[in-house]
């Protein structure tokens, strides 16, 4: 864990309301990390419906697997999660050490071994003894309250400088319902899933297919969206769990993602994962400035995402604005490396406004003074505009700076 | 210019002998450094054949336009390359720049402009003035002579910390042929042309489509199987002449690439084309290590590039190198990332020789000392084992230090 907070770290934090029908509860069991908690349990109660995306690592994690294999019931009462040991790539310990986390979790909260979620963070490749959970989950079931989300936030962290959590209250019927998130990130963050984990409690009363649906949907701008370093966790996790406790309030029971009353909830829904993508942005590795990318002008939205993940994954812009430097002809060269339809002489670049170059050349008018104070901001974007088309996407992410390497070459040892 | 020779430079540099057909004069034109030599021009006897692969950029640079444009006569009399501005993304001045460089060196050497070729190397989008080269190139086509190769390799230098040259003398039927080749490199270094310049010669009598035959091959295992950052510039220009001046030695003419007479001649340019990468690679920006990365038992060759390209191209990996860790944790998240065949529970690594995981978990004999002895050596071999088929391939990187971070965080201002 980085002793410093990331300068980029949101400077408000909200209050984290209760949501019904989740109780949580966190403890230091070991795992690796002394003097913290690494052990988040959050109970959850009969009825939750649960979906959930994950890495496109063709090595996933052990955790990995078992939630792909659970979700097919879409049913949910408990989430173990670890931090310190990611149980990925430990063979046939690593699915055995799943197996044992589910059944004492499931005797803990008194439920079924396939209705309990997991996940793990940290280090890849050592065996996770699951027997530290024995006796600790036990204690945390007892313990688990409504309250303490900031905690639960906190021990899910890894190289995090700091907790990430939102919140957002919106009506779904004439009910009033809470959606809470929280993530971590920092390192190994790529798109196809970016975070290493997150999970998201609503109280509303939502069936699985049509979270799993809504959950697919807010992603693919949010989570998906971001990267720091291109590197793909073999661990990425991000679940959605729904109690339907507001039901009792008069929410309706909503079964598809398509019902015209999800409108509100939808939009709340994708802020809230908005915010806590661009968190994890904000706690990249290393990270002091927080890079938008928009590409404008592609044949495609598809297109320009690939233009625009190309820019934020090189070394060369990444180092450039960690040295504040404008240098839009490395953005050429990300362009021109994204395989995509680009035509030089109609490219035009901007940063944070100020437009550097138009139809293939240096723009005239630039002031090199004058963009040089703006690469000052501790926020960058740069907006490419291709001149081809409709197609337009945004992505974000961070500066490469020699503190990122710091982190990365001694982070095991 | 970094100030320190790479520490992983060649401890000897050859003796490079003259090359019947060619001569090289280099020159200050103040392009953009001062104090230092920028401008190489190379004469080319009447017959010389050349052959060419550049950058798979989308959005390549002028010279590269040019170079592409003039290869079909497959006839060369010239070449110019200046180092300090890569006259890209410089829209229709760029354009006329290559083509009045074209003509001022016509002029200077005596023969048509579509018999020049060019490249430029240095910052991207700064117009590059080519009056610069009016008397320059005259100058130097009337003081170009055989001898002077590492003036010529040094002359195309940017972030270079040393020239990169190479020699082979091989019978072709039973004359003695001569290849020379030198190359710059440095940053924005990936496959599909990894170096931004390399220029190889020979007195060989070969045609032009035999040569481009023999060039396309080489440097599939060679130039196309190194990275250092991933980046992919808009200048990356590999040209390849045949002056045919050995024909007058005996040398057998020589028009198609199966050519069986061929074979010593073919083995001797596949060793001089992977010397010369391999220089590219030991003089990445800020690299303290040479990495290769070998993977076996993939399904395909081409399944196992693109996983060798994934090692070699993850930040996380690189880092760790970097700190002199064997994360072989980071080797599974990159295999896994790279979207090809692969089976966890089978995966092999070894670094440098020592089998740290096998069947999908740490190997449990894998002693962490002899490990961390072995990372400090310069080279470091990563090895990954499929299991899957009988695919293999082997790709050239090195680490990435924060002197990476460094130089690129203040190149141009």
């Amino acid at each position: 864990m980085s002793s410093s907070v990331s300068p980029l770290a949101p400077t408000e934090v909200p209050e984290m309301p209760e949501i019904a029908g989740v109780r949580l509860a966190t403890a230091e069991a070991g795992i690796r990390y002394k003097g913290r908690t690494d052990v988040l349990l959050a109970v959850l109660d009969k009825g939750t419906a649960v979906a959930g995306v994950f890495t496109r690592s063709k090595c996933p994690s052990a955790p990995v697997e078992w939630c792909r294999a659970q979700l097919k019931s879409g049913k949910a009462r408990a989430l173990v999660v670890n931090s310190g040991n990611a149980n990925a790539f430990t063979g046939k310990t690593g699915k055995q050490s799943t197996t044992l986390t589910a059944r004492i979790a499931a005797k803990a909260v008194g439920c079924r071994p396939n209705e309990v979620f997991l996940a793990s963070t940290g280090v890849i490749g050592e065996p996770l003894d699951a027997t530290k959970f024995d006796g600790v989950l036990d204690a945390l079931a007892g313990s688990a309250a409504p309250g303490d989300w900031m905690s639960a936030a906190r021990a899910i962290m890894t190289t995090d400088t700091f907790p990430k959590v939102a919140t957002a209250k919106v009506k779904l019927g004439k009910a009033t319902v809470t959606i809470n998130g929280m993530a971590k990130g920092a390192g190994m963050i790529a798109p196809d899933m970016a975070t290493m984990l997150s999970f998201v409690f609503t109280d509303a009363p939502i069936a699985p297919a049509a979270l799993q649906s809504l959950l697919k949907n807010g992603v693919e701008d949010t989570f998906n969206a971001i990267t720091i370093d291109g590197d793909t966790s073999t661990s990425d996790t991000l679940l959605f769990f729904a109690t339907g406790a507001a039901a009792a309030n008069g929410a309706p029971k909503i079964s598809r993602a398509s019902d015209p009353r999800l409108k509100a909830f939808t939009e709340a829904l994708q802020t809230l994962l908005a915010d806590l993508s661009e968190q994890v942005a904000r706690d990249g590795e290393g990270a002091r400035k927080l890079v938008e990318i928009i590409v404008e002008g592609a044949t495609t939205k598809a297109s320009a995402r690939k233009i625009a993940m190309s820019i934020a994954n090189s070394p060369l812009v990444k180092t450039a604005i960690a040295g504040e430097d404008a240098n839009w002809g490395r953005v050429v060269m990300a362009v021109g490396k994204a395989g995509e339809p680009a035509n030089r002489d109609k490219l035009s670049i901007a940063f944070n406004g100020i437009r550097v170059a138009k139809s293939g050349a240096r723009d005239p008018s630039y002031n090199e003074a004058e963009v040089s104070e703006a690469m000052k901001n501790p926020k960058i974007q740069i907006k490419v505009g291709l001149g081809l088309g409709k197609g337009r996407d945004r992505v974000l992410t961070c500066d490469l700076t020699k503190e990122y390497v710091a982190i990365n070459g001694d982070y095991r040892s």
